[in-house]
């Protein structure tokens, strides 16, 4: 079992792009190869969650390798909706591991603006379960419930929920690749359109255009960051057939196993930096729980007390998040990815956190299904 | 870097079925769970080529993990369009390989049936070129032009192109779980519709309905299938940028890495058994000479010939191949697998080798694209 390693990393801004999807990646390849100066690849991961739904291509693996000069080498697309960045990298990871490939690219993702938002959501909540979705539920609706229950069971306030976002869009202002960068107060989200109550716009992440690109690698060289543990799991699809709703007991799992293979036994302690799924507000502080850093119920008063900002604690969404940077689907699980390897290499400019050493990031794909823990570790 | 041993094969019958993805999935992954007495996995993987286009569901992976009561492990999607089967066996090849899972449930399937053949065939040509198919290019329309070509500059005869059908008719005629289970005469394929001249509707696979299922582990038992190799490589989406079109790159690119990595040096000699993506019958004689059995315009002579038969010194597609055994894309390269094995622990019936010791799958996913070589080696 070989020792992985991060070694070039590459991003578009995210937002409405004119740009193809084929444009989109390159940029974001090109990017990552300049970055890592690895030019030979032994295989091309792309992940993305439905190209064909969103701009009619299919194959788009052979599309993407063709279009960045890359053909003839194996093409794989993988695609787990809102997780297919995640799954591609931890896929990508395995072929390294297992030492059959020596270099591999990995990029992810999404075209969605080119359609309207009706269409796009409707393509979104594909995800959810057959049976949910007939009677009306869309991946809002359930985060709406989740949000009242979890008001309900913890005491959280609507002004601590806003809070994720105003932190979000803060932290983006930093980010030159983020989708807004632009802050937002209190005010502006409780008076905006409400989407499904008590959620209101500014509580749900945007429909992104994006590509972000990672070059993973079995040799060390001076900027790489290490792979140091990855977990993955997945839980009932629908949503009603949980024990309980303000949990994903898939994070629970999946970082259980990327804890024991980073050996991380106090995760509030031992990371330093971290990037999560924020899909909607309440969830960034439910991943907080489920991973560990705060007690059940905890992870809003935490918020509340600073403790997540890019100066706290332990820093959650120093990017700006799904919600601010943006959710260009296929690509954030590898933009978040990207977003680590900066803060551990000190390059996150004026949204650098204090020195970290060990980041983390989490990636959903669907609703708390199909998520993936990676954890990272600089290498001096 | 581990063993890796295939330890469970299930199938279910392809054909028009009535049942839904989930309960054909199901079906394939209980006869391969009951064949491994295996239990317990570390991941599912699903390769399927489009079930959103097909049939509207999103989140397969969740969905089948939840179906089969697999839920909370990982489950991951893979969807390189026909070779959707092939690419879910490699990557949890890499996954069981790199000692991070030790048992993995891999399982295809498509169900493609419930909607017209003229939809289904749109969906399928999605994997095309779209300038290709802004010009009027089908999967079919391509496959006629390379027909044509090959006829010209190898003198293949209509009659020889034909003998892939009738063979794999009559190979099929042995395999309960084959689509059509009849044979047909060199009469009836000359005299059938045309599709794309020269082909008719004999020299196409068909559209099926199925599931197949395989169970990887790093842990060897008395029934278990070695995988002695296996490669992976794709080719220029267009197929007008490819420089000759009567043989496939990707072919000659994965199975020169499968074979180094099985040691083969003389595929014709150390090959006993095989399964060819044979789309259409072209492709099983592009594919004979591409994978190194025949020299170039050799492949129809040696079918001719009967080298190619069950009881032949190289016997090609003894299930019936795609085209008669059906051809549900995403368990297509799954089926070929769970074929090799059968035949490999001499289970195959009728339709059984002469003790073969090595076989070998070749799963195309495109046109000429994603292409995967298996090579598997019977243990005792």
């Amino acid at each position: 079992m070989a020792n992985v390693y991060i070694n070039g990393v590459g991003m578009t801004k995210f937002g409405n792009r004119k740009e193809s999807l084929q444009q989109l990646m390159y940029e974001a390849v090109s990017m990552a190869i300049v970055d890592s100066r690895i030019e030979n690849f032994d295989a091309l991961y792309v992940g993305t969650m439905a190209p064909e739904a969103f701009l009619g291509i299919s194959n788009i693996s052979t599309a993407i390798a063709d279009y960045c000069g890359l053909n003839k080498i194996p093409a794989i697309r993988i695609g787990d909706n809102p997780s297919a960045g995640g799954s591609a990298f931890l896929q990508s990871y395995f072929a390294v591991c297992s030492n059959i490939y020596e270099n591999v690219l990995v990029v992810g993702g999404e075209k969605m603006t080119n359609i309207s938002t009706k269409k796009a959501s409707k393509i979104l909540s594909g995800m959810l379960s057959e049976n949910e979705r007939n009677y009306g539920a869309t991946a809002t609706a359930l985060a709406a419930l989740v949000t009242r229950r979890y008001m309900h069971e913890y005491g959280l306030d609507r002004e601590t929920l806003a809070m994720v976002a105003i932190k979000a869009h803060t932290n983006a202002c930093h980010n030159p690749y983020a989708h807004f960068q632009k802050k937002i107060t209190l005010e502006k989200i409780l008076n905006s359109k409400i989407i499904a109550s008590p959620l209101t716009i500014y509580d749900c992440s945007p429909i992104s255009d994006g590509s972000s690109a990672i070059i993973l690698s079995n040799i060390k060289n001076k900027n790489s960051i290490k792979v140091k543990g990855i977990g993955h799991a997945t839980d009932y699809l629908a949503v009603h057939d949980r024990e309980r709703i303000t949990e994903f007991i898939a994070t629970k799992i999946a970082s259980r196993k990327a804890y024991e293979m980073a050996k991380i036994t106090n995760p509030i302690k031992q990371t330093d930096v971290s990037e999560l799924h924020d899909a909607f507000t309440i969830f960034e502080i439910i991943n907080s729980e489920d991973l560990g850093f705060f007690k059940k119920g905890e992870g809003g008063i935490a918020l509340k007390n600073g403790e997540t900002e890019i100066n706290g604690k332990i820093p959650i969404n120093p990017s700006g998040g799904l919600k601010a940077r943006g959710h260009a689907v296929g690509a954030t699980g590898i933009a978040q990815i990207c977003e680590i390897v900066w803060q551990l290499r000190g390059e996150a400019g004026k949204r650098q956190v204090n020195k970290p050493k060990i980041g983390l990031t989490h990636n959903i794909g669907g609703f708390g299904n199909n998520i993936i823990v990676t954890i990272l570790e600089a290498c001096t």
